[in-house]
């Protein structure tokens, strides 16, 4: 497979609805669950990028545009961006879909930075 | 938007890493996971499709044809496939994805009856 | 032990009370949560009736008959209504129940296909 | 309904399967979650006898016989075992009961106290 | 380490907020989920004074002297209170501490018991 | 309370056992999850140095440094260390720490930038 078509076929979508047990005191979604649901984006999106064992090894600057308020959709992207040699960069967006109306607005972005893991957990050569 | 528009943009997608706190003790995915999931992705499907309060009346039958190993992706899609008065038909599929290669496989397919509700709480017409 | 003491001495009940973690946005029981209860029972009543590794093939037809308001009590009863060659039926009934009153409804009903398997994963007689 | 049958018919049971997001590093299931489930019996329990809101002041010595392994059920018992002019006491049991034979054995007993609300949430007498 | 500077440095904190996912139909902390951070704690703490496996082998009559409202934080502090020869106390407090305020109140205290396990997991002395 | 008094008072600690309902299929902590215990860490610190309403409207480049395997404990710790006219800042540092002996090293750290709200979730002065 080549380059591109990797790129557009480990995208990876994943929609939630902002249920009590995801939302802190202002019911509004825990920042933490955000970081958590985007962290497992960039982690499906690398592996399915790589075939390779993936881990993060860290997080660029995240901003939280707008606070996502219980009984929203949220709909999680995340693309592979840039691919060095052991690892890879996957950009994770978070959009706010309300659930009555086409309504949508973006509401975080962030980078997350992955590498590669051989057998011994080693970085290891990302295969192009 | 039209009937067939709407179809496709309310079609869902999610993808999930079989992780521990999902498996029983065969280290497999437990079946009452998946059935939340699937109706997780029915409900936010019905959702989009309607712009309406869904909730699940029904689920039919639903086949596990094949069990699911922790350390596996499953991608959930729903797709809205039947409308009637007040209620439409989700169906929802989940494939198992390896980590480390292309293969793919379908692993369960079920259908979801979902009703639209006025803000009493009753049913109500699908707006079309 | 004969048969029907296999069935009354399997039969299994769960209550559980109704928290804000496993409610919607409506304030109601989330239908997955449901969903993943059910099967729960079901696996449970299947493995003690038969004292074997039991796995979900099936679910049939699944019926929501009432929403279920947060704050309510439900309680879940599996019973083995089938028995085949490989495979077993368990129906699991949902009973909502009053905190505060003798008040109860059934809810939801439906029957899960659990099948026996030998130490490969494959399928296997049922002990009778 | 009299004092008996009001005991009878509030005993409460729950059966659950010991899987991984249950268990401790030692693969046993956590004292933290044994707690909690007994907990809960403990509330249903105490709901059901005096249809009243019910809150938890104490628990009394809980002993942990046994470790309770991964892949193993436990049937947790609640049962009213003695009732005051605002509170009553509810004795809880857990039972490990093995998947493949009819083994059971008592793992852990204990005794929660409970007391009755009114509106503004004082304590207030347990109607009998 | 001496014996006092050992209690010192195993003592234990833990903070809390009080969300959503782990209330009550009454919007307050749920007794059980106080439990289970109590078990926590008593864990946490006694693995770290004696460096060896430590299991809880009972509770101690625990009181719940005040409800803790949603949207409060806790915080959990467990401490060795006593030494014997396989097994050792701690004393776990939870302080209520409000969001907006310096005000803090005690809630629940209890002691926890805990035995120290041989790789047989059998009672062994705990290392002085 | 003075500006040093209120950081010091502010430090919070949080100590967590890396359990299997925390972990990926590598058997160490998921990213996911290390990610919403800092934000959690940062937020507590962030409310208690205020005491008013504290929003994440960012994380910085957050790195992990070291994988952290099942059966560790982790210790978090938050720290105010800037504070602007609307915003502060909270470092947060994870620290891996041996069950069984004294060993320690830092796994992670991050910086997160939290907002004081009004009444009508509006930016508003943090009171020195």
């Amino acid at each position: 497979m080549n380059f591109e078509k990797r790129i557009e076929s480990s995208a990876t979508k994943m929609v939630k609805a902002v249920f009590p047990n995801t939302t802190n005191h202002y019911d509004t979604l825990f920042g933490g669950t955000a970081l958590q649901w985007m962290d497992e984006t960039a982690f499906i999106t690398a592996t399915r990028f790589s075939r390779q064992q993936m881990v993060t090894v860290s997080s660029e600057r995240i901003d939280f545009t707008e606070a996502i308020p219980a009984g929203k959709l949220v709909e999680l992207e995340g693309r592979v961006t840039n691919v060095g040699n052991t690892s890879l960069t996957v950009t994770v967006t978070m959009v706010i879909e309300d659930m009555y109306s086409e309504e949508r607005s973006e509401a975080i972005k962030g980078n997350f930075n992955m590498v590669a893991l051989d057998e011994n957990r080693n970085p290891t050569a990302i295969k192009i």
